[in-house]
C-alpha cells in the first residue's frame, strides 16, 4: 500500500471511532441514568486517550511527508488530516490533560454558582480555564491569539473578518430592532395547554416535511436539543413546553438543518476528513435557514397554522397572520437561547466583544460581569437583574468555548446569503412551503451546500452555493422586509 | 510505578473500552436507526480492534511476568489477566479475523434460512462456522476440543462435569415432566387483552420489587430481551404480547437477575477483571432464582395476582392457586426460549449433546437436522414440522457460540441449590415474597454472591454461597415438589 492509502485507512479507523465518541455524548445527553456519570466520564476520557493518540501518532507526520492525492478530494483530506494533526502536535500533553481535567469540573461549578446567583464561586475557575486556554491559543497562533481559537471552529475566518460583518450588521439591526420594539402593532399572545404528545407528533410531521431521513435517525428529548452524527446514524433531540408548542416545533427544525447537513453529505465522504459539515458556521446556516428563512416565513406558518388547528382545536387565534406575527414576535429577554431573529445578533456580538478581550488578556475575569452589564445596558436598554441573566447564562466559556459565539452569527448571516441565492433560483420555494413541502429548497441546499460536506473552507462552501461572495446584507433585506410587514413599519 | 499498578492501570482502560463497546450493543438492539446497521459495524469493528490490540499486547506479557499481586484479588485479577492474555495470544490475527467476518455474516444467513424454512442455504455456512471453530479449539485446546470453547463461557468446568450433572438430571425430569403432561388437572387458559402501558408500568412495579437500582439503569424495548452493562450503568430489555403478560412480566424479572448480579458487584472491583458475573453459568443462576425460584413462587405470584387484579380488572382468574399453575405451566412446544421450568433443561442438553459431536467431528453439519429431529422424538415425543422449529431455531451456531448452551442448565441447576440455601438461611422469603418484596431473598444473594464478581472461579461462587457442592438434587427436589403440587401428582 501506498502512504495516502495507508494514511487513509488509519484516518478511517480514527473517524469511526470519533462517532463511536459521539454516540457516547449523545447517550449521555438522552438515555444514560443519572448513576452513571461517574463512569461515563472515564469511559469516555478511555476512549478519548485512544483517539489523541491516533491523532498525535507519529506515522500520520511520516504518511503526509510522503502521500500523494489521486484527486482534489484527496488534496482537501491531506489538508484536513494535516491541519488537524498540526493542531493536535502543538499542545503539549500535560496541557491538554489539564484543560481536559479543569473544563469537566468547571461545567458543574459553573452551573452551580448560576443556580445561585453566585458568580464569586465561578470566577477563580474561570480565571484558570481562561490561563489554559490563552496558553493553547499561545502554542497554535501564529498571529492574533483568539484567531487561534476560532479557527477551531471556523476554520480559515479571522477576528477582523468577522468584526467587519457585524459592524456591517449592527446598525441597521439595532435600529430595525427599536422601530419593532416600538410599533404599535405587536403580535397578540397565546394561553392554552397543548398536550405533549400531540408536540411531539407534529414536530415528526415538521421535521419529515423539511427532509429529515428517519430511516438514519430518530428524534428524543434533551434538556438543551442538539444534533449528533454523521452519515447514515444523525440523530436529534428536542424539548417540550405544554404553553409554548414553537419551542418543540423550532428547536426540532432548527436540529432538523443540522441533521440534514451530515444526512445530505456524499456518502463516499463517510469516515474520512469531508465526511461531517466543514464549520460551526457553516453549519448554523443550515439550521438557521431551516428554522428562520424557511420554518418561520409566512408560507410554512400558513400550512403550520391549519395543522395546528386541526390538531389543538381552536387555540385562540384564528387568523394565519396574526399567526405568523406571533411565530416572529420580537421580544426583550435577557437571554440568547430564548431570543428572536433579531436580538440574537446582539447577544452574540456582545460576547464575540467581550471574549475577544478576554483572550487578548484586556479584559480581567473579574471585571467581566460589570462589562457585560455596561455593555448589555447599551444594546438593550436595561440591565440585567441577575447574574443568570447575564454573564454566567451561557456554558460556552465555562467548558472553554472561546472563539464558538461568533459562528452562530455568522451562521445567520450565511443563512441570509443563501436564503437570497436560493430565492433567485428557485422561485416556487414559497407555493411548496405553504403546502408544507420544504423539498425545493431543501433539495436545493443539498445539492448546492450539503453533499459536499469538507470539501472546500467554510466561507469557498458558502460563495460557491450563492455565487457570490456572503455580505451582511442578504439578512439585513430579509430582516427588514419581514419585519416591517409583520410590525406594519 | 510497579509492573503490577501498570498492569492494572493498562487493564482499567481497556475495560472502560469493553464497557463502551458494550453500550454501543445496547444500542444496536434498542436505539439504532434501521440504515445505520452497516456504518455500525465498521465503527464496532474500529473498536474491537482497539480492543484486540490492548488485548494481545506484548507488555502484557512482560507485566505479567513482573507484577506482585497486594492481596487476593489482586492475585485473581492477574490470573484472569494472564487467562485472556493467554486465549488471545493463542489465536492467530487471520483466524481472528476470519471468525469475526464470517460470524456475521452468518446471522443474516440463519435468519433468512430459518424465515425461509431453507436449511440448504445455512448449512455451508454453518459448515464453514464450524471448520473455523474447531481451528480455534485446537489453537486453545490443552485436552478436549470441546472443553477448550466451553472454557470461554464456563472458566474451569469440563464438559464431562456437566455431562455427569446433566445425567443425574435427565430421568427425574423426563419422567416428571411425563407425569405433568399426562395429568388430569391442567392450567386453565387466559384470553384477554392486556394494555401495552400497563404491562410495562406493572413490569417495573416488578423490577423495582426485586431491587432493580433505577438511578444505575433504565428498562427499554427490545425482540430478545437481554441485560447490558456493568457497575453504574447496567440496562435490562423486555418485549409485550398483549395476550401473553407473563411474556414481558417474567422476562424483565429474568433480566434484573442478571442486572442486579451485575449492579451488586463491589464497586472497588469496576473496571478490574473482578468487576464483572464470573461466568455465564453464575449470571444465569442469578437469572433463574429471580425469575423462577422467587418470581414464579406461589407467595410472589399471589402478589402479582392482585396487581394484576388491580391493574386490569377481571382477567377470567380469581383463584390465586389457578393463577400460580397458569404461571408455571409445563406447555409441549418446539422452542427452547418458550418452553417451562422442566421443559428447558431437556431442550439444553439435546443442543449439549449435538454440539459436542459437532465439534469432535463424528457429526456433520450435513446429518446436524436429520439428528436433532430423531433426539426431539425422543425426548419430547414427536419431531418438528419445520426446520425453524428444529435445528434452526437459534441464532447461537451462526454466530459461533459453541459451548455456551449447556452454561443456561447449568444456570438452572446452580438456581437449584442457591435457593435451597437460601430457603435454609432466610425462613422469612415467602411472607415477604407475598408482600411484592423480593428484598430478603436478593439481600441473601448480593451478600452470598453478587458482591464478589470475579474474586473466585465459578464453581467456587456457588460452592461458597451455598456451604455444599453444587448437584442436580435440590433442583429436582424443588421441581418434584412444585409441580407435584400444581398438577396434583
Amino acid at each position: 500500500m501506498n502512504a495516502f492509502a495507508e494514511l487513509m485507512a488509519f484516518q478511517r479507523e480514527t473517524e469511526a471511532l470519533a462517532s463511536v465518541a459521539g454516540r457516547l455524548g449523545w447517550d449521555q445527553e438522552t438515555m444514560m441514568p443519572r448513576g452513571a456519570a461517574e463512569q461515563r466520564a472515564e469511559e469516555s476520557a478511555a476512549l478519548e486517550a485512544v483517539l489523541h493518540a491516533r491523532r498525535t501518532d507519529p506515522r500520520l507526520g511520516d504518511w503526509l511527508a510522503r502521500a500523494n492525492a489521486p484527486d482534489a478530494a484527496g488534496e482537501r483530506a491531506l489538508d484536513l488530516i494535516a491541519r488537524s494533526y498540526n493542531r493536535n502536535t502543538r499542545i503539549p500533553a500535560r496541557l491538554a490533560a489539564e484543560l481536559a481535567r479543569l473544563t469537566s469540573l468547571a461545567q458543574g461549578i459553573w452551573a452551580e454558582a448560576r443556580a445561585n446567583e453566585a458568580p464569586a464561586d465561578f470566577l477563580p475557575t474561570l480565571t484558570e480555564v481562561l490561563a489554559l486556554k490563552r496558553e493553547e491559543a499561545a502554542c497554535l497562533a501564529e498571529g492574533n491569539l483568539y484567531d487561534a481559537l476560532l479557527d477551531d471552529y471556523e476554520p480559515g475566518m479571522t477576528s477582523a473578518e468577522i468584526s467587519a460583518m457585524f459592524e456591517a450588521l449592527r446598525p441597521r439591526l439595532v435600529a430595525l430592532r427599536e422601530a419593532v420594539l416600538g410599533a404599535d402593532r405587536q403580535p397578540a399572545e397565546i394561553s392554552h395547554i397543548f398536550p405533549e404528545n400531540a408536540q411531539l407528533r407534529l414536530a415528526k410531521i415538521c421535521a419529515t416535511a423539511f427532509g429529515y431521513d428517519w430511516t438514519r435517525g430518530r428524534l428524543d428529548m434533551a434538556v438543551h436539543p442538539f444534533s449528533s452524527g454523521s452519515g447514515h446514524d444523525v440523530r436529534i433531540t428536542t424539548r417540550i413546553s405544554e404553553t409554548d408548542p414553537f419551542n418543540c416545533i423550532y428547536s426540532t427544525i432548527h436540529e432538523v438543518g443540522h441533521a440534514c447537513y451530515e444526512q445530505g453529505i456524499d456518502p463516499d465522504y463517510l469516515f474520512t476528513p469531508l465526511g461531517a459539515g466543514v464549520s460551526m458556521g457553516v453549519h448554523e446556516s443550515q439550521s438557521r435557514i431551516y428554522e428562520n428563512q424557511l420554518g418561520r416565513s409566512a408560507a410554512f406558518t400558513g400550512w403550520l397554522h391549519t395543522r395546528m388547528v386541526e390538531m389543538f382545536g381552536d387555540f385562540g387565534v384564528s387568523d394565519p397572520q396574526a399567526f405568523h406575527a406571533i411565530v416572529n414576535r420580537v421580544s426583550d429577554g435577557f437571554i440568547r437561547t430564548e431570543s428572536d431573529e433579531l436580538s440574537y445578533n446582539l447577544h452574540v456580538m456582545l460576547r464575540f466583544d467581550l471574549e475577544r478581550d478576554l483572550i487578548a488578556g484586556t479584559l480581567e475575569a473579574a471585571d467581566l460581569e460589570e462589562a457585560w452589564n455596561a455593555r448589555f445596558a447599551t444594546d438593550f436598554g436595561r440591565a440585567p437583574e441577575r447574574p443568570s441573566q447575564g454573564f454566567l447564562q451561557d456554558v460556552h466559556w465555562s467548558v472553554g468555548l472561546f472563539g464558538y459565539f461568533p459562528t452562530y452569527s455568522l451562521g445567520n448571516l450565511y443563512a441570509g446569503c443563501l436564503n437570497k441565492a436560493l430565492r433567485a433560483a428557485v422561485p416556487h420555494v414559497d407555493a411548496a412551503l405553504a403546502q408544507g413541502d420544504a423539498s425545493p429548497a431543501t433539495g436545493w441546499l443539498r445539492e448546492n451546500l450539503q453533499r459536499h460536506g469538507g470539501l472546500r473552507q467554510p466561507r469557498e462552501t458558502i460563495e460557491t452555493a450563492c455565487g457570490f461572495a456572503p455580505t451582511a446584507e442578504p439578512l439585513l433585506d430579509y430582516l427588514e422586509q419581514k419585519f416591517s410587514a409583520i410590525y406594519g413599519l
